[in-house]
């Protein structure tokens, strides 16, 4: 029997969205029969900012059991599933600086044919939703990753934004604006089918 | 009195919503006072194509006096509004064919300091509308040009898709999905508004 | 057995470059093992700017009987290396022409898990050789191919300019300014070796 | 008489490369008549990263009165260019960190019209020099700013790696590969050429 393609879902989320993608992430590639590591990016802004604001705040003190996301996890993982929110059409520092302090792994070739996957949100619909993923992606290809985007291969790609490169979703006030569960489960599911191809393959 | 600034709006369109942005662009601009250019770029599809596709072929025959974007239209112009589809994240092949003519200029130093802003429309509302019109600026910043994209700074930015890079909107079977007129509008008065600064600023 | 990955490599190249590189990927992917169609993309440039650039026109003629791509090798490859030069930052026309062709396969979902990897040259050693095969992959994610970028996996990639997107080469008016030999056809080998995964694994 | 631009280079460095060539940029935007700010973003690594890197640790030591970057430089400046060594292809977290802050400002519309420009470095020589200015571009659009990139328009650029998002240079172990002070200082005056145009066009 094949051993279990191993996920890291790796996310940031200052008031709950990404979490709640990470969430649906991990449900989609457990379905596919990985195993998975849920984990956040560590905070990095000032305890005042989080402090003014209460939905931060709450969201913060409502996770703080899920594990901090390390390097180890990027060895341990066949697979990558990030969730972000966007800053100005770009990942968050937050995100950034974890991936940041990949440098060692990386040059150990360490990060070599993982398969990565992103998922990303935004204030507004055409707000960096697609960037976000995309500049995600670039530090991927310096990783030696394969890249596995969800392109057009869900049947719920064309009513949930269709963004090619990440499913991704808009956040108001009232929370998400699209309906992107299944969009995530199957970019999850895909992701897992992508690593297995690789990995058995790679074993052969 | 000020010279009027002189802005080629250049679009491609195959079944006319992009000819519909442009001439919002146009109408944007001459209310702000310019002097526009409405023109389109040369279409390569075999006719076999076009005339399989009834929508298409009608709108070439209703456009057929517009006339065709040339790169005297480049050199004659203060600022590029460029209005565009997506085909797979990416400029048609069209409007890259014009873009590529422009070697020559280009080689004189000719494109420099134009002011640069796109507009593009896709299937998806995050089907490439993001990227193809970042694409687009990379074209723009090997030519020296000063890329004026809208941001946020249209109070309609936020009703019309929110795409900080250059309006955009979704086209289905029934047309457009959203709204964008006043967006499109906006964001060609912004642009006769940076150009006529440079302009000015330029001749002091 | 393992039946043969297919690789199709589909260049354009106007004076030579992007046919050596795309020759270089040939014999690179012949060399792991894969069965190898190389492909022109078809010209779009008028005969006399041809006739006006004398190594151009020799190269057409040197090339004549190299095969043109179509849609078809679209669909008999597991993988597509392309080689392309930059124009202005991005694809020329005549290899976006040639992608914009593939419509009709995307819509029946037959470009889904084809493994994809992207070679570039241009004028200047950071002249957009980055942005070209970037702007590739753009359009490889609306196909739902499988991004398999060299990142720092060649031993070579640090004597070749490293570019983990792509490789890729200066060229000047004494021909390529750097020695990519190698580095092209690990990329090459590499691209055969992650298909080959991806085929076996799909085929258990 | 006009009032000065207001230029604030702001960098990021870790070893001093950046901060150069953040240097060159004031040098040459002091020779076009500008003020200028040379500010550092703050530094995020760990005490204990720093001090296992000799270089790292005496740069600090060394840049220690240089005052770090606030959000008060930047509605202070009439323009923004940004110095920043790549990490896998995209800002450090420590740049993208301070953009993050500057959410406030945008709320207000207080980034809009301000004119940017990017310098970057990397290991490699393709080895995301592009795609870090790029990636800094993407934010500045959602910032509502103008884009200065460099393109052509110096006469050194064609002998400093030609990169036209924004000057950039490879560096080794020992130091720059290649000459860019004349390149970077070129980029600094066009910076304040464009910006003198758009202030002394808005005041009019």
């Amino acid at each position: 029997e094949q051993p279990k393609v191993k996920v890291a879902v790796i996310y940031y989320s200052s008031t709950g969205t990404n979490y709640q993608l990470a969430k649906w992430a991990e449900e989609g590639a457990k379905q596919e029969g990985a195993e998975v590591k849920l984990v956040k990016v560590a905070e990095l802004a000032p305890q005042t900012a989080i402090d003014s604001n209460s939905a931060w705040k709450a969201h913060l003190e409502e996770t703080k059991d899920v594990p901090e996301a390390s390097v180890d996890d990027l060895e341990w993982a066949d697979a990558f599933i990030f969730s972000t929110p966007t800053r100005f059409g770009n990942l968050p520092s937050q995100m950034k600086q974890f991936l940041d302090t990949a440098g060692g792994l990386w040059g150990q070739g360490k990060l070599v044919n993982k398969v990565a996957s992103g998922i990303s949100s935004a204030g507004n619909p055409r707000g960096g939703q697609e960037k976000t993923v995309k500049h995600l992606y670039t530090t991927m290809m310096h990783w030696g990753a394969i890249i596995a985007a969800p392109g057009y291969t869900s049947p719920v790609a064309f009513s949930s934004g269709g963004n090619p490169y990440g499913t991704s979703v808009t956040v108001g006030d009232e929370g998400m604006q699209e309906d992107v569960q299944e969009a995530v489960k199957d970019q999850a599911k895909r992701t897992v089918t992508v690593t297995s191809m690789v990995k058995e393959g790679q074993e052969k």
